[in-house]
């Protein structure tokens, strides 16, 4: 940490922030330079809070050195991680991990059909949700728990995974029992309650990051979970909130390089979410695969117009089928392999 | 809802378009341009979900006209709302409601000192958080249900009314217990399911607006507490994300007088967390009234340097007692009174 | 500045970062972490271009401790400045100075209309365009020269100084002789050839920030100003690009105080042009009066509904009379006086 | 162009509407609904200004159907456009087209150095800064006119076309006698008098995406060039301004596939300016490449460390010739080739 202090900071002002440094139990380094002193904290300054030296008199800015996510940095884990999951698949190796199915679990027959359609296309993870995070309340909000036991079902009669959404601490034990992998989404993010109970509840989780919050912040939202003893998290970008209205998001695309140099957790895109029309999703996931994302999250309707919802931006099974095709070419000449 | 077709949309495209309108039990109007076919649709178009028609063939782009949020928007309800609270608050009325306090709440010293500084200056409302919400997992994260006895006690012994923040669905019935208004913060705002537990509270919410959340968001997630039978929520907008780093978030002042367009809730705004900075604390707050917000949020603490968060935007005691004549002043000029 | 090695930096890797220090002809001051190496660099680093240290093997991340515009500091420059201009008006005083007219110069009769409707309101600055920056190439671009001198006759029949918009380095001395403000747009805030040619050309000049500019690159492109000589510059916040899209633009309220705490150059709002909906310039305007503007900019049209330009957000004689009003109030409540 | 009445617009109000299409030469589609009249309009509707209909009284918002950049739409002109250039290079073509050299032109040594390095790795196109808009007025400015020449003689050794930055009207005469290919930079994208200039010089452009500029508005700055008589124009997204401070720019990869869809014109993208990290540029070209991007804009210098300019995102001849090799087969999986 680096304090900087006002040009017309007084000698006061500076022992009061020495006196502070001293009292956390950290050491200072005093450099007088000829418009601005500047002190740097000697320790961990991870601990200390923010605000702690700004709201002293005489301070300008306090810059911080070290990632406040410890558990989550290549630093302190520095081979990349990988997650096994039933079925065969791997989040975080060589192959590329595909995650695919509907946006919404709508019947059992919408659902064999999309699981059938991603199968066949070498897809070992299906997702589908179940309980709904939706905009307007008069949207339909998924079919909770039954909609949970048919991804089970439908999963097991072909050898998948199953990723779902949990949109609230209560669920997790839930949703735990039935699914695979846990999914946390963007509007959760930053729901710490949820992001401590998923933490414990010994299955991965794909964090979504929030469509306003920075690389920073997922990270620190992702420690919630190492923290709390999840060691298998994976992170994805869905899209970000910017002025460009012709998307329904902005991919960030460079946040996936980014994000392999700080962390050594799994790293997945949404071109689903993060385009919102279904004819840009293939060429925004060709890009995320040649950026080194190391999987994809898909939404694919068997019928999109009649999807309850997300149907502007889901595939149909030719589309997605077309999809892995590119997504083979491009993973290969990366080095990667796919389905 | 106006349904753009694209330039080379066949017969059968507008075709189809106009079967899945008569499906849906409304009815369509065609437009034919030199250069695009458009197609009005009569009737209520709020039930139809997002992605009905951009995932048929042909179909450009989908206008939506009415707004979705209809409990909030002021077509449904002309008058401005008036929120009354204990202790003789009102939220939305002609007096600007100021609802000050700790950020956290530390400890029975640290709060009560808070609160009679604030009780001093006029304020009827005690804003101070017991579950707090915190970026990193190391920070400190509140006193949780031993800070809401103390707020109540402290409150209580002041005649004030008390505000506080509710982080998950659970703690809904023990905070609705001992607060006399719920704060749903930013990073909750699209968490739907403490939305739909707190619209059923039986106590008044104030809603913030999610820091990568639009105005017409905030009013669908205030839709989801009206339409779970709660008619008494506040508005709060608390800054949001943009590239500007000189302060903390950036506060949208139009949109204080676009919600008051859009709907009859009262509006507040928070200028301690959208600024970040103590100092442009009071410049803000003066601003919100002048743009015709109804009250403010602010963060008062007895000694800032000391605080276990947000120390750098909350005021101490003088700065407080200071902006208060600020706001004394700036009320009067717009017509509006201050305690 | 300071330069932070990454964790796994060599000797060798900070024995080339001193080197390269010593060779700028600035001295180090090194600190070592237990988990990272800094350094301080003592003395002006201004003059250091961006990436000189990025470059080097092992650096991590580079942070400036001194503002890059030093003229336009107020370190550099303490006191308030205050324009001086012809008819009696100034800009940075105590008297908010209020800027209004038409968006564009459309005829004689136009403009005399605007003119007089503003000087029975007290303002003492035309604004006027004679030269349209256009989105589209296939709007109204202005009259031009015929637009300048318009302005000239019509401001001196009315004892009134002329601001007006110059848009390429070709056309400063034609705009300087008629005019008495040059204003700069916010699309040409970074058009530094226009900055240099203004910056010499012995006449005020406005600058509106970009509309994806931060404000620390305002203060930059004021900089170009001061430093070819020109020390009669004002600043204008105008509105940024953000994903709101109920308004044209988000007016940066907070860059309001942080702009009068960083420089001493008088600061202005447009609330025309930051909102684009006429019903919320008067808002707008006087939300920036009270956090503490010297001035506004606002667009007058004797019948917005025939404008060539910006109809949406013009105020009609009627609105702006109340506008005034509204001014003059809220002036007096924080201090200041308005005509 | 439709526009939406508000629910208590009168009967009045909605004849002034279409009184003011008919004035217009247009003719007037009104569709009733249950909570708003709509009226659309018939004909061409580009002409229209903005704030035509939205300053008449009872308009709720105006929605223009028609994107206002004609020729340069794809309904225009379907088939993809391809730039011929000397030596050789075509942009657009089924060859991705690489333009790389050093961000500034230093010396003569420098340009050769990185020119031959470049040329080495099959590029056809020498980069280089003549005129440098700069963002600080301390820092270094180009060499002007000698840079052009030390341009055009090392790429005519090289047997290379030369691509270099235009900054003010008054230059593109000098700078089209030398360059093959005219950058018009982000800076400038909406400098419309440039654009004009540009679009009459005779030569090819390349204009880059304004940091706070959508898509849309990129288009309509294309079309300025069009519409003067320039048919050789490419696209280049180069990063937009978000909240995101990890990297320099956000790099908006959603819009390769967009631009490709609303235009036919070449699309680049410049993967340098838009991470700013040198390490991050070989992933974002290969993901540019992959999203369908038909060339790259590429900073090479020949030591980084030493670079007057932009040496943090500078890539030395190693690195480029390992992102070459990238670029190759990514280009091969999308059915491209590359030099």
């Amino acid at each position: 940490m680096v304090i900087v202090m006002q040009a017309g900071a007084s000698e006061e002002d500076l022992a009061a922030v020495l006196d502070r440094i001293g009292s956390l139990g950290l050491a200072p380094h005093v450099s007088r330079g000829e418009e601005r002193t500047i002190v740097g904290l000697i320790g961990d300054e991870r601990p200390v809070e923010d605000g702690t030296f700004e709201a002293l008199p005489g301070v300008e800015r306090v810059v911080r050195i070290l990632h406040p996510a410890k558990l989550a940095s290549r630093d302190f884990h520095p081979e990349d991680r990988v997650i096994e999951l039933p079925g065969g698949a791997r989040l975080g190796g060589q192959e590329i991990c595909v995650m695919a199915g509907p946006c919404a679990v709508e019947s059992a027959e919408q659902l064999r059909e999309a699981a059938e359609a991603v199968r066949a296309n070498g897809v070992k993870v299906l997702r589908g949700g179940a309980f709904k995070p939706r905009t307007s309340p008069y949207s339909f909000q998924g079919l909770g728990e039954k909609g949970l036991l048919l991804l089970r079902e439908i999963a097991d009669s072909l050898d998948m995974a199953v990723i779902t959404e949990v949109v609230t601490p209560q669920d997790v034990p839930l949703v735990a029992e039935h699914a695979d992998v846990l999914q946390i989404g963007a509007r959760n993010m930053a729901n710490y309650e949820l992001l401590k109970s998923a933490g414990s509840a010994g299955k991965p989780v794909v964090l979504k990051r929030g469509l306003g919050s920075t690389v920073d912040e997922l990270l620190q939202a992702a420690e919630y979970l190492l923290a709390h003893g999840n060691e298998h998290v994976a992170l994805c970008e869905r899209g970000i909130r910017t002025f460009e209205t012709a998307t329904r998001f902005t991919l960030d695309i460079n946040a996936v390089p980014v994000l392999k140099q700080l962390t050594s957790l799994p790293v997945v895109i949404d071109p689903s979410h993060s385009t919102g029309h279904a004819p840009l999703v293939a060429p925004i996931a060709r890009a995320g695969i040649a950026a080194g994302a190391d999987g994809l999250l898909i939404e694919v309707h068997p019928n999109p117009a009649e999807a309850l919802s997300d149907g502007a931006q889901s595939l149909d099974p030719a589309g997605f089928a077309s999809l892995m095709d590119d997504v083979r070419r491009v993973a290969a000449a990366v080095g990667r392999s796919s389905a």
